[in-house]
């Protein structure tokens, strides 16, 4: 299963036929992370469940409505008493939302009564106050109803015992009106993935400090960590490690020790220093190529435990490589909904190098999708205009405009 | 401009000819609030910037890439020095990513280069690793390069000075890598619109508190923080008050005293506690009937220069008023996308009140909607299984299964 070592480039070379396919790399990927679905259960308060998923069904611990009331501000009356309109009928009584006296409706009488407010015992309808005109001690009944009219029932919305929300869910505002509505103050929650993100490389500086030659400024941290938040992921920490094995060891340590996986950039090509794949080659870690353009050179590895996903350094490989294998993945154990795909014309026409899975930067116009940048995977201001991956094909070499393709929102 | 005090109910009641329609009602809303655009700016961490909208174009401060370097790991040679192949050129140096050196390169010979590591002066291409062999003194070349291939240019990708990100722009990840990629340590940013909610009733308890006889549980106070959040609004308080005018007024006093906008839930209504429509009309507000249903008696105020948006209280017509009135101009003051909507076919059969939009609970099944729901406002579990909202025009009395309706996403 060790990924091949044969072509590891990032660039627009040929590629050998020894690759691994991308979707062998994502099922393999998605084998390594979907055991995480399976985290810690925490009580969370009402207030803190926005975007999370319930860890178990929540059943109603009472009815809804809590009791019979008016779904009008009108008069409670029996039926029988309005059944020949116009009426009056003696005033006897004000019932206000929140009252919690139970007065009953004397025979052939009204009680004015508030939306929400409790129906007397006794009434079965409520007449609209629209329907009505009157003073302090009689009200005229113009229009009749029948029972059952303006009355909201006890456990018509939901039955104490039922399901309300089911495990897994992810809670929308309207699932916390519903679990707010009876009352639960905190609820059993899934606590979100973990991921600590890990950036290497010499060249790569802080924000802020002035560049000396050779070197450039550290992106993949930063956007690798708004990437896993957009995705409904807790980012527990963004380290840099130099080209060092030893410091690296010991970030991806401290990595390890707090974060459900790991991400890191950088250091799994060909070259002479590469920390990343040196270090966890010798965990047992595959690093190898993928037949796709950009993010070629991938690896997967398990330290002290923790799956280990390799991203190329090259920011927008890392950023391809973070949508292509992990983004969906994260979103099904966030419990968000898939990344949206659209088939749409190509206004551009377009090359591909065969035998590679190419996913290019796109900007939807109109119906149609134009090319937002260069192939190059060192065009990262370019990728800023784009708004979807074109998804092309391994076998397609070349597309006309017009070409229907698959395109996957950013 | 005052709204039509003629009815007010929350029902299913037959309409009167004068209650303002959606689409007015809706304009003067954003009306309202659409000034609160023009707020703050203040220079925000890039680590906190996802999801939040830019306040000026951002330049780039310098070029990306930011020097000549190498797309691939390969020997860095003239072109014309590989120009017939195989060839073996004497090795005369390595250059790793990060080494700020520049010992240009010998004419004739071969430099060692890793992806990113700057391009010796004199070389003119990259022949990647892949196309040589050879040891420690000498590579040999078995396909030639022409000038520039494998060499990424300066300013390629952005030159400095040229436009990065716009002006408004809401940052998602790829805009986050631009912008840290050009080193920039913070970012001038609008913050983010800031609501206060403040839900009303004498019979409104909070979770964990045991119920008395015609009380029932907050639902809209967590409900509207939860739909506020989810649409890019800081919830900066969420308080209740009985309904008494002093308790309300102080209340309101606070709210609008740190908030750029306040919701109310309840007290709007025709019966005969309405604090919040009783506070407000003395102020200015105005209160009456909307041809919407759930949601028709509508408040709408300034109160120390602050917009308040009054909800009637029944945790249906509360979030479909939000949904209806305030979602699509606090999504666009927060720069996230419109709702979206779509029209399918309805698979249940329909009926709708005469002159009153109607906004039902439904559920996408497939290609059609059924309804998740009864038409009644107090439905709020059942709301929990809805993901769409059904708009059925005022006109509109009766719709047959099949019948192609619009649906609005929860």
């Amino acid at each position: 299963m060790a990924l091949s070592r044969s072509d590891s480039r990032s660039g627009t070379g040929p590629v050998t036929g020894s690759a691994r396919s991308v979707e062998e790399h994502l099922r393999r990927v998605e084998e390594l992370l979907r055991p995480l679905a399976i985290r810690d259960v925490a009580e969370v308060a009402m207030g803190a469940a926005l975007g999370r998923r319930l860890a178990r069904d929540v059943h109603a611990p009472l009815d809804l409505p809590v009791f019979r009331n008016s779904g009008m501000d009108g008069y409670a009356v029996r039926a029988a008493s309005v059944s020949v309109t116009p009426v009056t009928l003696p005033l006897t009584g004000v019932v206000a939302a929140g009252q919690t006296g139970q007065a009953p409706l004397p025979p052939g009488s009204a009680m004015k009564v508030m939306t929400g407010a409790p129906i007397p015992p006794g009434a079965d309808c409520v007449v609209p106050v629209e329907d009505t005109h009157g003073d302090e001690h009689t009200v005229t009944i113009e229009r009749g109803r029948k029972t059952g009219d303006f009355v909201h029932e006890p456990g018509v919305d939901v039955r104490s015992g039922e399901l309300l929300v089911s495990a897994g869910t992810t809670l929308a505002p309207r699932h916390i009106a519903a679990l707010a509505a009876v009352g639960l103050p905190t609820l059993p929650m899934f606590r979100r993935v973990r991921a600590a993100v890990l950036t290497t490389g010499d060249e790569l500086m802080p924000a802020g400090v002035p560049l000396r030659p050779g070197q450039i400024y550290n992106s993949n941290g930063i956007a690798l960590a708004a990437a896993l938040t957009a995705n409904g992921v807790e980012v527990v920490s963004v380290e840099h490690s130099r080209d060092d094995p030893a410091e690296f060891g010991d970030r991806l340590a401290a990595a390890t020790a707090h974060a459900d996986v790991v991400f890191t950039s950088g250091g799994v090509s060909k070259g002479d220093f590469e920390v990343v794949k040196d270090v966890l080659s010798t965990r047992g870690g595959e690093f190898g190529s993928v037949a796709v353009q950009p993010g070629g050179p991938q690896g997967l590895s398990v330290s002290d435990g923790v799956p280990v996903l390799s991203f190329p350094g090259n920011p927008v490989s890392t950023m391809v490589s973070f949508e292509v294998f992990a983004r969906p993945i994260l979103r099904e154990l966030a419990g968000l909904p898939p990344v949206p795909t659209h088939d749409v014309a190509l206004l551009d026409p377009v090359r591909s190098p065969a035998g590679r899975r190419q996913f290019l930067r796109g900007r939807l116009d109109g119906d149609g999708v134009r090319l937002a940048s260069g192939p190059g995977s060192h065009l990262v201001a370019a990728m800023a205009h784009a708004d979807v991956l074109i998804d092309i094909a391994p076998e397609i070499t070349e597309l006309a405009a017009g070409s229907i393709v698959k395109v996957r929102e950013l």
